[in-house]
């Protein structure tokens, strides 16, 4: 299904060469303040290219319908668009004769029996994670209120020496994303089903082209001595606790516990690449390395997991 | 919350100490051959010394208290509970006095606000898998009405010797699993917030100790060049479909593509072993690796997954 | 939360005075053919005035932005946006000041903290139903395809003269939707907590307004004799299902029995009424009789409540 | 599915004539104080005889198997199971030959393919509403915390003389109930597909032989002028807000109101009378009345829904 979270939920829709992406952004707080700033920069930051160039306004504008009064949040849902200023009625380019390797064409044409749309990849398109970076903007904006202290920071893993030699090669390369997060409250998540890093796996493997999800020292940890990796906790004398270590990546038992919670992704090589094409064809718009524009996608799919983490919370903490 | 899974559902409770653990398996479709022999083997491997030491008949004995008629699944939901044979009205030396470093004593006791039972790690204890060791025997049985070629198979990835070391050492180890699915139909999972990985990632990192998933070739992807790891998918002359390899581990676009399906899970090791305990601390019922217990945990996990997808998928196949 | 439906699911968005209202609609089965008359049709039954005046093109008028390749539904949601023509940046006019008897005025401002947008009721307007109809009108296309004999058809059970009569004396009147659905395939519908009735009901009290709600005899059974509404079961010679009454509407412990399933909605007379506002107030947009336009939304909410059970039946009925 | 409630979650199993019936329930907040008399006394209640009996300790009794410790809640899931001291192997008095009019034979056998079970009606007895007790007795334990002023008060409108009357003549008859709430905050339900009266609605017409649901004044409204059920809303010079009827029963677009919620439920006449079996069947076991059991369900029904209701308010409720 095309839903995303449980109290704070995306649910979104949209195929590269229709009129339009989009979704609904449901149970965001009310009395929030909207960040038209933060969202654009949001956007910006998402878009091929990304932040290195200049915020060209006209494109990837994102259309609020609803849930916004006055300059805040109303607590009913939000609406938003992003209309598709390539969408062609049918351009034979655009549509793929035979099976791409590595893409979701094969499947999806298993799935939906022929009837996907395959435009672009339908459904599978990059495109998608703009509405994640939306609906991560608006998690950011209650998250600034609700958990002032709260950093989510993503960045890329792969030098950019080996991304321009991959290009020039014409070929391209995968990478890794790894994320810290900052100033989160200790005892958010559940402590079986929906653990704090399940959900965060979860979320990140959704993200097209990721292959792996670590956190804490991760795969490390498969090859580490107990007592090298051990994260000790003690009550000071003035009654504080202080955590030794934080081999745990700030997670136990799949509740945070105040330390910095570290993971990172991995992303395969883009699939499309001017080698693995007939001549002739167009490259141009694909980029060597996927993982470069899911920086953004990490920390925003990152901002709602934290968001649903807190409100659950709060659902049960009776006084 | 308690639940795992859409279609097919286990929600479980009960803590190491009191009087039971068990759960409720609903979704189960009905006409399925109760396979009590597959049951009481999946709960004989995931014990303590699991498959290498006789089955003592008396331990970890499941109850089925519903749902069977006659031999079949009726449909309704399958209830059943399996007695803690240690279940103490109140042992000192279980109350934890302190927090246990990389244990879920400290942030259970934040989230619960003290009101959490302490005693043997409670929800967080190691037992509760075999609720999950239920619910996936439940799931092959249905599998193996549905689809009769799957096979679902684990391993552990780490010597033994290795264990045995860190045994003698008083001292824990961390360890691997790797899993390969074979038999699965291709059109399974959902492309976006439901894909295979990412439920199969949720999924095993929900296991107690789980630090890293990856699937296909994983991590390695990252710092792969898109010309090495390419899966032709290529039509034959007598119209069936070729898939020229399998980097991607038999998911594309988060939906099964025929090919086997492969990942690995990455577990920490045990937190509690000799050297980390106070002098005369009793130590003899911990594994030295936790990976080592997961094996039939991860397949059970591995069952329930497919299970759900495969009922997902008919619900919407419509001709 | 804004969503209704499990496997067959709206999610919707919008206020009266902003931008657009407008949903995602996820679960629609691929392959299923677009009508676009259907949709249209039952949008103009759906308007003030209703189908009883001439369809006017540009009002209301649904964009379908994604999920329809071809002519065809791909399986990918449908996200869709009814443009508000009365949208105005703040007209002092649509802000209420103090709250009207009856509405949602006083509940909205203690449940949002007053952050609610008030203009012309906010998230309580009854423009909300176009959304519901819009689904209801995808989930028509998918039963015609899939369960082909299905009619479902409202009436309203209040008298055109008493409508009218209230009218001139400037007041308002309450009134019933009955509804009939034929065709329907025994067996639909779950035994305990998704009783097909109690879905129903579900389904219909959510419609603004609604008061009531009854099946087969309803709160005459109240009264009844045990002896008196027997629905008898009989096996013909031929092997044929007989039932002989319908006293219980169509639906037997909770699941579908193949005969007609009949329920009632009732609704409150419409709370805004010319003598219930101060002198000079605008009254002309609002109807006498807010169940007269409850019929086609009545409708809707059944179709979207029958194909979700109807998904639901396939995910397990295994051969 | 077998699970009632979104934050409060009653998932539950079990056949009366299997070995026990039982549930999960979930979503507990931590540190409430256990109150087994409240639990004993609600089962008593509900039990054929009901209160009117003196209480036979050894019968229905609720074994509580997790999620308390030291005498309060842990914020673990509550599991309990209540063994069937009827249970039997296999007597054939049990089987049911042919379908009996206004049971669930019939739609079982078609919706499970005749593997469901079908001793005592299987998962459609009456017995399955001690778990929905047992649930909602744990709900009023949280609601006397959290919302101490809440009184929920269920009775039965049929008269003790019609109920004898339909006894004596071997029949049986229906009847209401009817209850109110009073004490409940203002401001908790949902506006659109949540609303408080619709989740009523829902939890109602899930409990056996339930046939209707009005709120306020329900259907009598389809008939009122809207000048006649007016609530009027007004602030008084001290600030307070003063509402000045209770026609709309509480609840104004779907949230409460702060007014008595009130609403009434219909039940057809039990379908098991003597004059309606065989020559020499045993019907001693039923009432001829099943709304007279009811009373307690539908208090337990509407405890669950209130605090489900409250814990979504405090999810989304920041300052």
């Amino acid at each position: 299904m095309n839903t995303f979270g449980h109290l704070f939920r995306l649910t979104d829709f949209g195929e590269s060469h229709g009129p339009a992406i989009g979704g609904v952004i449901d149970g965001m707080p009310a009395g929030i303040l909207f960040d038209a700033g933060l969202l654009r920069n949001e956007m910006v930051r998402r878009r091929p290219g990304g932040g290195s160039v200049s915020p060209r306004k006209e494109e990837d504008e994102t259309e609020v319908l609803s849930g916004i009064y006055r300059g805040f949040t109303t607590g009913a849902p939000i609406g938003f668009i992003i209309r598709n200023k390539d969408a062609r009625p049918e351009d034979y380019k655009d549509i793929v004769s035979g099976y791409r390797p590595n893409h979701a064409d094969y499947t999806y044409a298993l799935k939906y029996r022929r009837f996907n749309d395959p435009r672009g990849g339908g459904r599978s398109s990059a495109r998608q994670t703009a509405c994640r970076v939306v609906a991560g903007a608006f998690a950011r904006m209650a998250l600034s209120k609700m958990m002032p202290e709260l950093r989510i920071e993503a960045r890329l893993e792969q030098s950019l020496e080996k991304i321009m030699e991959a290009r020039t090669a014409g070929d391209s390369v995968g990478g890794s994303v790894s994320c810290t997060i900052t100033g989160v409250q200790a005892g958010i998540g559940e402590p079986v089903y929906g653990k704090l890093h399940a959900r965060l796996a979860e979320a990140m493997m959704g993200i097209n082209a990721a292959h792996g999800f670590e956190y804490g020292d991760g795969f490390a940890l498969a090859e580490a001595r107990g007592s090298e990796v051990m994260d000790e906790v003690s009550i000071r004398k003035d009654g504080k606790v202080e955590i030794s270590g934080n081999h745990s990546g700030g997670i136990q038992g799949g509740i945070s516990n105040g330390m910095p919670i570290r993971f990172r992704v991995a992303f395969k090589p883009t699939p499309t690449f001017a080698k693995a094409l007939p001549a002739g064809s167009r490259v141009g718009r694909h980029d060597p390395c996927v993982a470069m524009r899911a920086v953004p996608v990490v920390e925003a799919m990152a901002a709602m997991v934290i968001l649903d983490c807190l409100l659950e919370d709060r659902a049960y903490r009776i006084q």
